[in-house]
């Protein structure tokens, strides 16, 4: 399983995620903590389905909400950057896309933006994934989101 | 499904919920936000897993836990309590219980303690599922709360 291999890593390498997720919806962090002894590695997950919700638990700025909207990697690096500031982590994760059924804010289903943040900085990707169904397209967000992890925590 | 249910439950009575999530690691925030337009009616949820993601994120009085453990009904009290206070929902659930394999705290593997938090007040309940497993401890605490919010949500 992907996950239990990822808190392999972490806890290996001596670290710990904090998770940022908002078309998710938590799924990520239920994903990670479905493995036994995986609060070794997890600290917690904001989950920040609205856009207050981004501003008030996450810090991040209405204003870039407001210039790219919430399905940006602007957004999904000042969530990954909130995350990190606002835990125990080593390493933060962001998701914010658009899961669909149908596009919304002008961008298409399937769209989904990430940022990863260290004490180095923080990273932002989009991926399209297509309008493949709502449930696909969470469930494909969560895997990049944990190869990504286990990318940033190897060695 | 009994989500997209509870979603139209809310919408209708102009509701907005918050999830506090401790075993679970965000599995009820995922299985709420499944349901397309979930956005109406779901604010945030607060991913606590370790102790001090329950103290920072929801308010949790470190005294609590150390008298009585993170599962609990006190806790669930104040983690409920806290959702309830620190997002726009009018209803706040929150989950802590001992998922397993194994107990802990000296308490039984499958015991889950829930809080249900509204301007009323909060109430609170336990739960043994017993030693069913890890996964199936975790789907049945997602299952009963979106029982209790139904109820709670139901005029």
């Amino acid at each position: 399983m992907k996950a239990a291999d990822l808190i392999d890593v972490a806890r290996a390498a001596g670290q710990m995620i904090a998770c940022a997720e908002s078309c998710t919806g938590g799924l990520l962090g239920a994903e990670i903590t479905a493995v036994p002894g995986s609060s070794d590695v997890f600290d917690r997950g904001f989950v920040t389905y609205s856009n207050a919700a981004k501003v008030e638990m996450l810090g991040v700025d209405p204003a870039t909400i407001a210039a790219h909207g919430a399905v940006s990697e602007q957004v999904a690096a000042e969530m990954a950057f909130g995350a990190l500031a606002r835990s125990e982590a080593n390493v933060a994760v962001s998701i914010t896309g658009v899961a669909g059924p149908g596009g919304s804010e002008h961008k298409p289903e399937g769209r989904v933006c990430f940022g990863f943040a260290t004490k180095d900085g923080v990273k932002t990707e989009t991926v399209e994934f297509g309008a493949i169904g709502r449930a696909s397209v969470r469930a494909a967000a969560v895997n990049h989101a944990l190869d990504q992890l286990m990318h940033a925590l190897q060695p």
